[in-house]
C-alpha cells in the first residue's frame, strides 16, 4: 500500500471485491453522528484549533492511557492536574513523546482513526513515528493555521449533516445559541445529559437541584417540582435541536416505584439521605421518569450502563475525570430494565437506546431483548468495543436475534473532532465486510447487502435518533 | 444464485470444495431428532395442515417476536388471546403482514429456514416480500391441502428415522397409542416432561400431584409415593419409546439431600409453602432425584436451564406462555451441579445432556465439566444460539477442552414442523464448513473430517439418546 | 500432508503466504519458557526418562481427562491412587488404551502437541491408533534409552534458552542447587510459589509456618516475622535464578489492610481462625503484601486465580489432587483487584501478570486494565484456552485496548518437558497465522507484523519476566 490507509482497508482477501463494491456505494454518505461529544463552542466561535499535540493528543484519553500504562507520566503529556502542578507545555515535545510510542498502538483503532487523519485529513503519507515527528509536526501545524482548517471549515469538508453534542441539565447551551444565531448553516444539536441531577453520587448534587430550581422556577423542593423542572429543561433543550437524553448510571438497573414511594424517595434524597441502596434506587427510579417523559416529548432514551469511573482514586484526584481510569464492568440488563420495561417497553413511539461495555450480553441479553420489546434498540459497539473486532463482534452476536433493524446505526461518540471522518469509515468498512461475508455465504442476496450497507451507514441513525 | 437457497450456503469461499465434499457425505442421512415439540396429534390424525399463516406463522415465536419487536401487534398476526379477544383471522392478511417485513430477518435463522421450506418443500424460487405474497400463499395454500402434503407423508419425505415429542408427566400419550396402534411404520417417541409435578412455582403444581396420583395409584401425599410415581410414569413413558426426560428450570441448580431431608422438605412443600427458598431447593433435589432414577431406567436426562419465562407481565396476561417474551440469563453451572455431580457424576452408564442460553459457560465451565464427568454431555447450541453464528461459537468454544465425542449432534428443538428439513440442513451445512476449516488448516485431516460429518449428522444423536 | 504435522500447520488458506513468511523469522528463536511446572530433578540428575506412558500419559491430566470422561477408569491408565490401589502397570498397555481413543482428541491442543512430539522427536510419521500403537511405542521406548533423549540433551536440542520451575516456599531448592553445582550450562530458575504458606486452606497451613520459621529463623509467630520469612525465602529463591512469583487463588480478590489490621488478622489466622471471611481476608491481603515486596526485590507478580480445585471429592479422596477435575469459574478482576492496585498499581517498576480462565474478561476487564495502569501486564490464554481457538480469542479481545506490548508472550505452563517444542511452536503458528491477517486487512503493515511476531514469540516474554 501506499500512504497510510489502503484503500482496501478492513476488506478481508476473500470476500475483498464484494466489500469494495458495497463500500463505494456507502463511503461518501453524510455524516450523521446522533452521539457524541464535541465542545459546541468550536462551531460557535470557529477560531483556530490549537496546536497539534493540544488538538490530537492531550485531550484523547484512548492515547493518554495507553502511553500511561508503558510508563510515560500523565505531566509528561501535557495532562493538566486540577491544582495545576507544573506539566509538559510545549506541544513539539508532548508530540515528539507520542511518535516514539506510536507503535504501542498496532492493532488498536486509535492506530487506524489517527493514520486516517493524518493522511485524509493533512495529506500525510509517512508513517509516524520519532524519526518523522517533527515533519509531521510542522505539516499538522501549517494547516491548522489556515481558514479552510477551522471548525466550520471541517465540519463542511467532512460532509456531516448533522452532529449531536452532550450537554448537562444546567448547561445555558449558550454556545448552541451563538451557532443558532450566527445564520451558519452546520446543523449542530445538543442532548439531554441530566447525570448531575438524577445521581445522588454526582459532585454537588443538591446544590445542583437547587441550581436546577432556579433556572426553570420550579420548586426542586419537592417531587412535583422536581420533575416538571426536567420538562422544562428537555423541551428548552429542544428548542437547541435536541431529540434524545443521554444516562451514564453505574448498572442499567431501574425502578418503577408508585408516585408516593417516589415522591417519599426523592424527599429523604433531598434531605441528603447518605443510603447507598436509596441512593441507587433513585437513579433507577429515574431512568423510568425520564422514559414516561419520552412517551410526551419524544425525546429518545439512552442508556449507557457499566462503566467504573475513576478507578483509581490517586489519579482521579490529582487529575481529575476522564483520565482513562473507567473501567467496563459485568452489567445485567434482563433483571435490571425489567421495572422500566414493565411499565414503558411495550410502547412502540418510544425508543430506549441500550449500551453496553459488556459484550457477554449481546447474544445472551441484549438481542433477545430488543427482538421482541417495541422501545428497545441497540446502540452500536461501545467505546472500547468500538474498533473492527468489537463491531465484527456486534455484529455477529446481536444480528441473528435482533436482526439489523433493530440496531441504530453508528455512533462515533468522540470528543475528537478531527477523527469523526475515520471513525465513520471504520464502521462503514466493518459492516461493509461483514455484509460481504454474508452475501460469500449465501445468506443474504446481494441486492440486500446494498441496501442494508445504507442503512447502516446513516438511515438507521437518522430514523432512530429522529434527525 | 438461482432460487432461493443456494447449493453453497454456508460454506466460505475459501474452504468451499471441502466443505462440498463433506456436506455431500451427509446430506441424505435420514433425519435424527431426539428432542423437538411437534404434536404427536399430527402423526396421529394425519389431517391436512391448516393455512399457510396458520402452520407457518401464529405459532413461530421467533417471527412473531420479530414483527413485534417493530410495532405489529400481536393480533395483527393471529396471535390468540387468553380471553379469545378478537384477532385477526385471515390467513392471506397476515401471511402479507409478514411478507411486507420479511426484510426484517434478514441475517437470522429463520431466513434460512423459510427459504428453505419455500424453495425445497413448496418449490417456490421467487423471494418473499410484498409483492409476491400473494402468489406465495396460493401455492402453499394449494399444496397444503394435498395428501402428500399430509404430516405421514411429509414425515416419510422428510426421511426423519425418528422423531422425540415431549410430553407432560400427566398426559395420557394418547396420540402416541393411536400412533402405535395405526400400524404406520413412522417412529414417533415421547420423551418425559414433569416439570408441572416437580416446579412448586408451576401453575396448578398440587392439584398436579393429586393429579399424578390418580394416574398412577401412588399415594403422592408421601416422598416414597411421589417418587414411585414418577417411577411409574417413566416406565409407561417407555412404553411410548421415551427415551429422555427433560427438564427447563430458571437455573441449573441441583441439590443432594440426604433422603429424610428430602422427605421432610417434600412435606413442607406438599403443604403448599410459600418459601421461594424452599421451592427452589425441592426442584433443585428432583434434578437429582430423576438422576438416581435415569441410573435404573436408563432414560437420558437433559438440562434446560437459564431462561427467564414470561418477561412481560402484560403479554403474559393477555396472550400465556410462549409468545417469545423467554429472555436468557447469565448460569453457572460449576456450583450449581456439584450436588448432583457428587452424587452420580462418575457414572459411565447415566447421561445427563447440558444445554445453555449463556454462551459464556461453553468454554469456561461445560467444556471443562463434559470433558472429564463421564455422565455428562453437551446439548447443541439451543434457542437463540441455533444459528449459524451460534452454532460455530458452540463448536469453537467446546471442541478443543471437551471434543466431539462428548457433544450429542444436533437437537431441532421444534414445533414448526415444515422446517424441521431445513434446520438439520443448516446444522449439517455449518459443521461441515467448520470441520473443511479446520482441514484446511491441517489441525485434522480429511479422512477424519469426513468420518467426523457423520457422527455429528447422525451417529452422536443416536448413540447420545439410545435411539 | 505427508507426515503428521503440516508445515502449514494453522495457517489459513487465505493469507497462508504472509503467515508462512512470518513463522520463518521466528521458528527457529531460542524457547523462553517463563512459567512452567517441569521438574527440576530431571535436569538435575539427567537420568533417562521412563517408559512411554510414563512419561506422555499418565502424568497428563489433559490427556486422562478426556479418556475418563469417555468411561476410561484412572486406574486403567495407570493414574495411581493415594493410598495405593492397584493401577495398570504396564506400560504397553495403557498406551494401547490410549491409542485406542485417540480419536477422542481430534481438534484438541493435546492433538497438536502430542502429533508434533511424535514426529519431530521421534520421528514418526504414522497417525496413531490401534493398530499402530505398538509400533510407535517400540520406537519411542527405544529412542527413550538414548543418551541423546536424556533431559539436558533435550533440553539443548530444543534450543530452550532459559526455563522456569515452580516450587514451593518450602523447598529446599535441592535439585536447583545441584543443577547449578553441576556446571551445566542450561539456564533453569525457579520461581516463588507461597500457596502452602498464605492459603490458610492450604493443607498443613499451620505447620507450614511453623516449618516456614525454622527454614528462615523468623519468628512466624509474628506478623512481621512472617513478613520478614517470606522476604528472606524471596531472597533465597532469587539465589537459584528466580525473577517470578506465583499465586493460585480462587480468586483474583486482593486487599489492602493496613498495618494494624493485617497483624490483626495475622494473629487470628495464626491462631487457626475457621471464619471463612478472615481466610478469603487474609489470602486477599497476602497478595498485596507480596506485591509490596515485589517493589523491593522486583520479583515479577503472577496471579492465577479462578479454578475450582478439586471438583470431585470421590476423585480427591480416592487420587489426590491435579487429576483433571478443576474447572474454571467466573472471575471478577475490575473490583477484586482494586485494593491492590489502590497500593501498588501506579508503579511503574513493579509487574504484575494477571491470567484468567474466564475469558469474557478478556475485553471488558483485563485490556481495559492492563492499558492504563503501568504496573499491569496480561499473561496469554491459559489452561484450557492455551489453544489455537483460545489464542486466537485472547489476541482478538485484548489487542485493540492493551495493544501487543502489554503482554507478555507465551507460558508453556507445563510439566510435559517432551511437548515444550510443541506447545511453543503452536503459539508462534497462532500469533503468525494472527499477525497475518491483520496484514492483508491493511490493519498493520508487513515489516512491523514481522517485528511484532519477534516481539510475541521471544522478547516480550524475556522483558516481562526480567530474565
Amino acid at each position: 500500500m501506499a500512504g497510510l490507509t489502503d484503500p482496501d482497508l478492513l476488506f478481508a482477501p476473500e470476500t475483498r471485491t464484494l466489500a469494495r463494491a458495497l463500500y463505494a456505494g456507502v463511503k461518501d454518505l453524510p455524516i450523521v453522528s446522533p452521539h457524541g461529544h464535541t465542545d459546541p463552542r468550536w462551531y460557535a466561535l470557529n477560531e483556530p484549533f490549537p496546536d497539534p499535540a493540544q488538538l490530537l493528543i492531550v485531550p484523547d484519553h484512548y492515547i493518554f492511557r495507553m502511553l500511561f500504562s508503558q510508563g510515560v507520566r500523565l505531566e509528561e503529556l501535557g495532562v493538566p492536574t486540577l491544582e495545576w502542578a507544573p506539566v509538559e507545555t510545549d506541544g513539539r515535545t508532548i508530540w515528539r513523546r507520542f511518535a516514539e510510542h506510536y507503535y504501542l498502538f498496532r492493532s488498536t483503532p486509535t492506530r487506524l482513526w489517527l493514520d486516517h487523519v493524518l493522511e485524509h485529513l493533512f495529506g500525510i503519507d509517512e508513517p509516524l513515528d520519532a524519526s518523522t515527528a517533527d515533519r509531521h509536526y510542522d505539516m499538522i501545524a501549517a494547516l491548522l493555521s489556515r481558514d479552510d482548517y477551522r471548525p466550520r471549515a471541517l465540519f463542511e469538508r467532512f460532509n456531516i449533516e448533522v452532529i449531536a453534542t452532550t450537554e448537562g441539565a444546567l448547561d445555558d447551551l449558550k454556545w448552541h445559541r451563538m451557532i443558532r444565531d450566527s445564520g451558519w448553516h452546520g446543523r449542530v444539536v445538543t442532548a439531554y445529559r441530566p447525570d448531575a441531577v438524577v445521581d445522588p453520587d454526582f459532585e454537588g448534587f443538591l446544590a445542583n437541584l437547587d441550581r436546577l430550581g432556579e433556572i426553570t422556577g420550579c420548586d426542586t423542593g419537592s417531587w412535583a417540582g422536581y420533575l416538571e423542572a426536567h420538562r422544562r429543561r428537555r423541551a428548552y433543550f429542544k428548542e437547541f435541536g435536541a431529540t434524545s437524553s443521554d444516562h451514564g448510571h453505574p448498572t442499567a438497573e431501574t425502578a418503577n416505584l408508585s408516585g408516593a414511594a417516589a415522591e417519599e424517595l426523592f424527599n429523604r434524597i433531598r434531605r441528603g439521605s447518605e443510603d447507598e441502596r436509596e441512593r441507587k434506587l433513585f437513579r433507577a427510579q429515574m431512568l423510568t421518569e425520564m422514559a414516561k417523559m419520552s412517551l410526551d416529548d419524544r425525546l429518545v432514551l439512552q442508556i449507557h450502563p457499566g462503566s467504573w469511573r475513576n478507578h483509581s482514586p490517586a489519579i482521579f484526584q490529582k487529575f481529575g475525570r476522564d483520565k482513562g481510569f473507567d473501567i467496563p464492568t459485568r452489567t445485567d440488563y434482563v433483571a435490571a430494565l425489567k421495572p422500566l420495561l414493565d411499565c414503558v417497553g411495550l410502547e412502540r413511539d418510544l425508543t430506549v437506546i441500550l449500551f453496553t461495555l459488556d459484550e457477554t450480553s449481546y447474544a445472551r441479553e441484549l438481542a433477545p431483548l430488543a427482538g421482541v420489546y417495541p422501545a428497545l434498540r441497540l446502540g452500536p459497539a461501545w467505546w472500547f468495543h468500538d474498533s473492527p473486532e468489537g463491531m465484527r463482534r456486534f455484529r455477529e452476536m446481536t444480528t441473528e436475534t435482533a436482526g439489523f433493524y433493530n440496531t441504530v446505526g453508528f455512533n462515533d461518540d468522540t470528543r475528537a473532532f478531527p477523527s469523526i471522518p475515520a471513525r465513520h469509515d471504520v464502521a462503514r468498512r466493518v459492516d461493509c465486510a461483514f455484509l460481504a461475508r454474508l452475501v460469500a455465504e449465501h445468506r443474504l442476496r446481494e441486492e440486500e447487502a446494498h441496501e442494508l450497507a445504507g442503512e447502516l451507514a446513516y438511515t438507521l441513525a437518522k430514523r432512530a435518533y429522529r434527525l
